[in-house]
């Protein structure tokens, strides 16, 4: 059994992160079944795993609606269930107080907001006598990062009063210095910046990402092989997702969905060996709320060249198919953390888009390698 | 390189195996490509398939209609180019003289019959030299069998002139009986009779089945692993088939639809580890020709109980999905009877709805089996 | 502005009504927008209708379960919000003190059943004062009926003690010796069969029915039209329906599905004006809920016999679907009934899919004929 | 029955033109029944419209490769039945004489262009003996046009050797100029512009448009109204139309996209009532050749709120669908010619996205209201 671990949300007070909560609260409660948590599964059962009811939750927000008011806009959108958020009423004000202000827009000096973010890392570890706490970041998507300098530099900028780290580098940058495993679930830049990998290195930290693989990728990674394993061409993938809630609003800006598209085009390529044409678009649709419908039309030529189509339609919540995703790589980077891993985890890419250290992103290939590795831990 | 290999068709003029002959014409003239052929794949390179240009064909059927009118027939639904007949004229009528007289209904003696159609293979194997006939039962599905008593019974049924056997196990019988592998590409019971399966060990004959993977059931083995990696709890898994051709005729009936719809339902369960609600339909809709479309909808809950649902339609071609693997198969099995092996072979299960000889139905894992076999072939 | 009407239902404690009262009464409470009632466009403004405000609720059922608890299993359910069970107690309350016993299994004297729900029904009227009182048929679909007597035979035979009549056709019946307006808004037999017919002509009462159009039909009539007026040969209509719910087991049995398979079926022969192929499956999905989903699949010949498909969805909640309908016909039969119309009402076949005095399935021909028709009233 | 019709095509060797002649002729020849003809329905019996076989076909189009070679392709991607080229070789190469060249890029002289066109026209119109020519503009899709001047300042600056005019307006001058009128077929500016809707006036020629209403937009003008009529809210409707063949490339260029885009939109709120949320993409998609797909998400409040979907995908070949408008419009419009009708028909609306001369756009309110104007004829 493994040592208990924390779980440091930036944007805790957002729909994946305030779900995980929630559910977490809610399995240790006994009030709901542990569903869609991959670590709970009985290939994972040896693999030394922190309990998913002795998780202890802090994070980082922008704003400041509490916990149980965030719950129950979940439960209004059928997120999670209509009687969590009373029974849990005293959990969640009681993680509400492990709750601190993230970046500030307009904060002038980013050497300071570094070294605050970094404190309350250090404050939550001490405070819980946590061995491990892992920074798991589920704020906003932002735009791509121009930043490629090395550690040096960055450290000669920071020094030089400049702010060249975008949001959520800032928070990959506390989590390493305060020696803290990361994940990177969002298609941010946060730890994929050189300076931010050398400093990973550096410090000997593990990390995870990027980019939570919960909807159309996931299909593509599952369907892709099986046009591989029978030979059929597939001469376009098109695709295009309707998306409600901040997510959509977010996605909605082209800036932003930019590192989105590419994250999710790049796995197809990998799995069918060639580049495949169609078009792919991430919508915002208001009214779907936390809901999120994906259509994807695929159009291959089999023997003899004879076209044929396969389209899937996946409706689903978002933070409900996020949420169980974030505590099981929580668990599972913690667990690498203390057996001493560091850089990046390339066996996690199960749960990502775009998976740092790896080039494997066969939905099937990617479970064996990462059942190979929970078994190795 | 292996030796040249023959493959004998049982409904050699029905649109598969007509498909298939067309093809392998086409493929070796230069005129298509191998597209959908899995053992044209790089991972099959040395493993000592006979060169699909190399096959030579030749069959049972109950009909007469020369292959170059099938061929036209085909061109005109869109199975295959409209410019093969035509270019492939002199090598189809070739192909017609290797065809022989199926089973007739009303043959009263089964001995006599089993005696025909053995001598009709040995003949075909003679005639062009060949090492290894491979039989591939491609013709139209039977209801199941009773016949359930062993080797010893079955002969003595037969030499008190009974006809125990349905067509499909007649045919096996004389494949066996005449040395040569067999694959039971249909839910028939074929080879699948305890007498059958008998003798195959006793001649030491290898065989493959049953009933080709290529639609519906190839997606739900290609998706049913991502809910049971990621957790998900499927609900219900609803599906129906709309098929026109003979197949669809011969499945709008139910006596026959009763082993398809039991061999397409078995493997779920074995992939989710517990039974599946959900209805399965298979429809005769003549005007859909040799087009089949497959809707599935499947019903699951996430984390907290969520509730999502996915959908797809496949709309293929069905003997265009068929025909490149029974090529496939033919080539497999030839090589593994070149090799020694006998009985079922359940590496081949990537290839069918109900594998004989593995209890493993998701489509990467029997995919990863299939490669380690052609490997150490 | 017309008078005051009352609604009965029988099946009061039913999906359909429990959701129709609530919802009634959640709109008088301005906790609601009246979405769905088509009765409250602008186009029936000038119809005398009562108002939604104003429908007085009773009814009969075989189940005891109090309304606000059958309103706390819809809003668990999804069908209706969270907030209304409660907010509406006390109305629900009241409502239950109007519903009476339904016709119990094994009562054995049919005259004297139909004496108790006429009894019943004049009494309710009394009671509230009410000039008209519409019977809403919503309860489960029972299987077609063989007896086809006429008026002076049934009367015969219940004075000799037998029980011809299905429950369906008691309800219809006591309503039309009451005097009272019946909506058949299943498929049962109700009012359908020639002595209740004779009864309703005799007695001088309008009726409407039957089988409420809510989902598959709806769209078959909306889009059916589209291929015919654009000459479009429809080859084959094939359409699968999941249904959960008690709706789902209803159907699932198969002696009832018949007749709710025939009404679905019979709009669209008339509609394009040939009959059409295809299968047609309602299948009984427990998980579903209250939830169902339809599936077709339209395979139609453009110019020059080109082949081409369409395909949609349409995924809703049958109660919510069916609800506004059951007020709406109410109202609108209602007045029919104070403007001295009597039997089958055909300009309401609108809102069915077996319309009774209407040979028109056309959507939007049935919503030109209904709107011509309220602004007759 | 009418006088013989001259059709003339503005793009006369694409897609839809050259479909359409091979149709005509193929009818003509017995070779083909008249599926997808409006104007064959037994509702325009009566209407006096010139026989769909003896239409007379002339054009211009830019590239000059032969109708048969057209047809030889149209064959291949499966738009038309294989065996027609040849069997239509001698009728398609007496077509080819009635073709003119196009408008050149950068021919100077617009005044001079103009005359040319004209005289193309007038010189068909006298060879042929023929009454009415109407012109059909089937050409690209343009940009939308800046130039809204009166006729007045139109003819000032072609007189001032200016080429104010795109080229589909150059078209429509023409053809108004030579007394033909004019069918827009496609969104680009053409007889839109306010010179040429004057000319049109002052000339006393009729002419119908814009945009031929083959696909989603269909479907949205059949199931909007339902939405309507049943007093569902639809709280976002979303589409995404992929395309191959040289629309899917034309369509590609954000710019000529533009109008296309905007006359889908206009109708569903005009037949909603209110401005609808959703995206709505046009993408190029080479593989799928001369076929297009769409697919809609529809997303409704029904009862008390309760959400709910409607998903449709059509797949068809874009000019099997467009083809028999092109004919049923040359037709109509002709006939309107011949009984005096001048400017807009707005009773053709039924054909396009974009209906000139009306406001309606529900489908079968348009079919009500073109068969209503087919009997006044």
């Amino acid at each position: 059994m493994g040592d208990a671990v924390g779980v440091w949300f930036v944007g805790a007070r957002g729909s994946v992160a305030s779900t995980a909560v929630v559910g977490a609260l809610a399995i240790r409660a006994g009030l709901a079944e542990p569903s869609g948590c991959v670590a709970e599964l009985p290939e994972f059962a040896g693999a030394g795993l922190a309990p998913l009811g002795e998780l202890v939750f802090g994070g980082h927000d922008v704003v400041d609606v509490p916990l149980v008011k965030r719950a129950e806009l979940l439960a209004a959108a059928g997120v999670i269930p209509p009687h969590l958020p009373s029974a849990l009423a005293t959990e969640l004000a009681a993680a509400d107080a492990d709750l601190r202000q993230g970046i500030r827009a307009g904060e002038p000096d980013q050497r300071a907001q570094l070294r605050r973010l970094t404190a309350d890392l250090e404050e939550f570890r001490a405070r819980h006598g946590l061995d491990t706490v892992v920074v798991v970041d589920t704020s906003s998507t932002e735009p791509p990062s121009a930043f490629d300098a090395d550690l040096a530099a960055l450290e000669a900028a920071l020094d030089a009063g400049e702010a060249p780290l975008p949001p959520s580098s800032c928070y990959a940058y506390a989590a390493f210095r305060a020696g803290c495993p990361l994940v990177a679930f969002t298609p941010s830049p946060g730890p994929r910046l050189p300076a931010l990998t050398e400093l990973a290195a550096e410090r000997g930290v593990p990390w995870a990402g990027s980019d939570g693989k919960t909807g159309e990728t996931l299909l593509k990674t599952a369907l892709g092989p099986m046009f591989a394993q029978r030979a059929l061409r597939v001469l376009s993938w098109s695709g295009i997702n309707l998306l409600g809630g901040g997510d959509g609003a977010t996605l909605g800006d082209a800036a932003n969905v930019g590192s989105k598209i590419e994250s999710k085009a790049r796995g197809l390529e990998r799995i069918l060996g060639h580049p495949v044409a169609g078009p792919l678009h991430i919508d915002n649709v208001p009214d779907l709320g936390e809901w999120k419908t994906a259509w994807d039309h695929v159009h291959f030529a089999g023997f003899l060249g004879t076209r044929m189509t396969l389209q899937f339609t996946w409706a689903g919540c978002d933070s409900a198919l996020a949420a169980p995703l974030v505590l099981d790589l929580a668990r599972l980077l913690g667990r690498a953390s203390q057996v001493g891993l560091s850089g990046p985890v390339g066996e996690l890419g199960f749960f990502f888009k775009d998976p740092a250290g790896s080039d494997e992103h066969r939905l099937s290939a990617q479970f064996d390698a990462l059942v190979a590795w929970a078994g190795w831990l």
